[in-house]
């Protein structure tokens, strides 16, 4: 399919600043032909839309989620940690079945192209169902499954993940990929981390885990082990392979050492560190040294939503307000973590993360004529420190429009609201809505 | 006008928790009538809203904004504050006429009410051009000439006010109220708040002032005069009266007790504290020592929208990693502090900031059929950590539909767009959009 976007502002995100006024793209297939200044064309396309008023950027990339869990979004807020894990979260997962990790990942996946993002990370179980939910619903995707080391059962978890990992890795016309998802420091052995590094290296895969999010994990690892998490992890041979390091709020001068030779990629969920009162990530200083920092949400039960615009707002708003420095993190920044440092994060920085003739087709237009984006002195600002999720009218995958002037092309809603009442009402036992 | 809005959820405010899972609200020109369980009635209504899916919630009040400043939103983010005065919006400011402030004021009006604040607290200059807008836009508003005592005209200023107050406190069918605005105390020499102070008792004004809000405040304050702003406030007579005190970030114990003897309501602006990196204001502490503490976005340029849904997640979240308390702030204490203590706060707690029989219909209905907003476990936590403006579908103020799902009623966007472009070409030299 041949798409002309016209008259469109954008934020191309090939080099920081790279801004129009007016500009114009042309997709064919999945990928991006042409984006520049506004052209003449004789090629005919199957597909025009006038994007007066709107403004393009890259797909937003989600590198740190749990999709499923939106199923249980604002049940249990406001509490302690380990309470709400206790007595709210788990005894609802212990009733989770596949069905319902379908229905909550697709869930997730219609807020996700609402809101812009085309790429998301995902740590779970039942992840056949998220690959399959990702799959049909044409986002793209890298899916783990989350592993402790508590149970003895590590040979068949190993072996599910050998299986997982090459029945979907490169699937969804290579919108998929597999990574391995060792829980955290705190609820993976040393043995089992290791057990986890030598699959990572017969498989080549990513390997996906929380790293240093509370002070109660830098105290327990350091009770358990003498070390902090990151040295933790480097000794089991983890940062060997391609690490997405969910948090990373606590970190020692070293920390950040190993994280810059192993070249962990960090990725910051600044609403869940808030909202579990987990702390502010030195991000400015990661950047400083030279970290890959990425951008997340987590799952829609610690933030409550999956919006990541609102996510880069909160992140720019707490870095500033944690280095008491106006100046830390600015939009243009916070802008480059969620497009072209989540890219860097999946390892597909070569295919999505700028408007760039010759990348995939991963974009999305955010409709600026609206009272709250007004005027437009910076775009990028007006991105980051004004708009919402809610003011994304068009969501491309793959050259896809997933999102049609803010309706999904592909996901029937009101279907989906009824399976997961269907689900709610058997998890919950009463009405969903 | 009579108007019935049947089968909406709602969260009353009444009491703490007071929700509806089905509910029917009645209004009879601006009053509400009846707000409880769905019923039967033979009385015939000019409009029926069915609210399906829809939660109602008393009207939003944003207690510290300066509406025109909308017309810099996003000119110069992420500098440091002088330098961004300076060099940024004190110049535009001079060039400034009392048409730019209209058309400004308008537009902020418009995205207040297209985001659910049906009330605002506002201080700049041309504020009879805010009244004007106000009072055409039927939204209720709570006016201030902002005043620094650099200048030696003080007595013109004080009869400015008392015109001004004579002119439009209770104006607007009732909807307008003024008070007096002594800037700052880094910005008010004593003996200008004690000409303040006694303007306000003969006019029986409220005083909005910023207070603390920066540690460059406490600092020159206590060079000055040996005090904390407040004391400083308090010795000048100011606490006399009711008092709109705006940000309150960096206090003493000693403060918080003068706030509370002197029954000072502090205005909470989390996004502006975060993005100037003013600090974290000691929401949790206040509240728990009785103070009156509500809700604020502070003008565009410092945040940079109006959306009171985004600031109450915002307060809540940084309150949590404030205090590295997860209970800190829950959802239902940031709902009463955009609703029932702004309503204090600006003297209008008898009629508005409620969901109750005889109180004015200030309300607005969000839009919960979305994907971030299911499902709906907890309607308070839906709407504080999950909804955003734009969500919001009907916004009523005084018993008029003044957004109708999604539509201004009352203001025309074209017309306002091109209005602010002709300002913004003169003031900025260039194109608006």
């Amino acid at each position: 399919m041949k798409i002309i976007i016209k008259n469109c502002s954008m934020i191309t995100m090939i080099k920081p600043d790279d801004v129009y006024r007016t500009g114009q793209i042309e997709i064919m297939d999945d990928k991006i032909v042409y984006a520049g200044t506004v052209r003449e064309t004789d090629e005919s396309f199957d597909r025009e839309i006038d994007a007066k008023g709107m403004t393009a950027l890259p797909g937003l990339i989600n590198c740190h989620t749990h999709s499923a869990m939106s199923l249980m979004r604002g049940y249990g807020d406001d509490v302690a940690l380990m309470k709400w894990l206790q007595e709210r979260i788990w005894p609802i997962e212990e009733g989770l079945t596949a069905q319902d990790v379908y229905w909550g990942a697709l869930l997730s996946i219609a807020e996700m192209l609402k809101s812009g993002t085309t790429a998301f990370a995902d740590m779970y179980f039942f992840m056949d169902e998220v690959a399959k939910a990702a799959d049909e619903a044409g986002i793209r995707a890298d899916l783990s499954f989350g592993m402790v080391s508590t149970n003895d059962d590590w040979k068949e978890r190993m072996d599910n993940c050998s299986r997982f990992y090459r029945q979907w890795n490169g699937g969804g016309d290579g919108r998929i990929s597999v990574s391995l998802g060792p829980h955290a420091p705190y609820t993976c052995s040393p043995d089992f981390l290791r057990m986890v590094e030598e699959l990572a290296g017969e498989l080549g895969a990513k390997i996906h885990i929380h790293l240093a999010e509370t002070l109660d994990e830098i105290d327990q690892i350091r009770e358990r082990y003498g070390k902090t998490p990151l040295e933790y992890v480097k000794e089991a041979g983890i940062l060997r392979h391609k690490v997405i390091g969910a948090h990373c709020v606590h970190l020692a001068d070293n920390d950040m050492d190993i994280m810059k030779a192993g070249g962990v990629n960090a990725v910051h969920n600044p609403q869940s560190n808030m909202k579990l009162a987990s702390g502010i990530a030195p991000v400015q200083k990661m950047l400083g040294l030279g970290i890959n920092v990425a951008l997340g949400t987590d799952s829609s039960c610690s933030n409550n939503n999956l919006d990541m615009i609102s996510e880069m707002r909160s992140a720019a708003l707490l870095q500033k307000v944690g280095c008491m420095d106006a100046e830390a993190l600015p939009a243009v920044k916070v802008i480059e973590m969620a497009t072209v440092n989540g890219a860097r994060t999946l390892g597909i920085e070569h295919e999505v993360g700028m408007l760039k003739e010759g990348m995939k087709a991963d974009l999305i237009l955010v409709d600026m004529n609206k009272p709250h984006l007004y005027p437009q002195h910076d775009l990028i600002s007006n991105v980051v420190y004004s708009a919402g999720g809610g003011d994304v009218a068009y969501t491309l995958v793959d050259g896809k429009i997933l999102l049609d002037e803010g309706r999904l092309t592909g996901i029937d809603e009101e279907r989906l609201y009824y399976e997961v009442d269907n689900s709610l009402k058997r998890l919950f036992n009463r009405q969903g809505r």
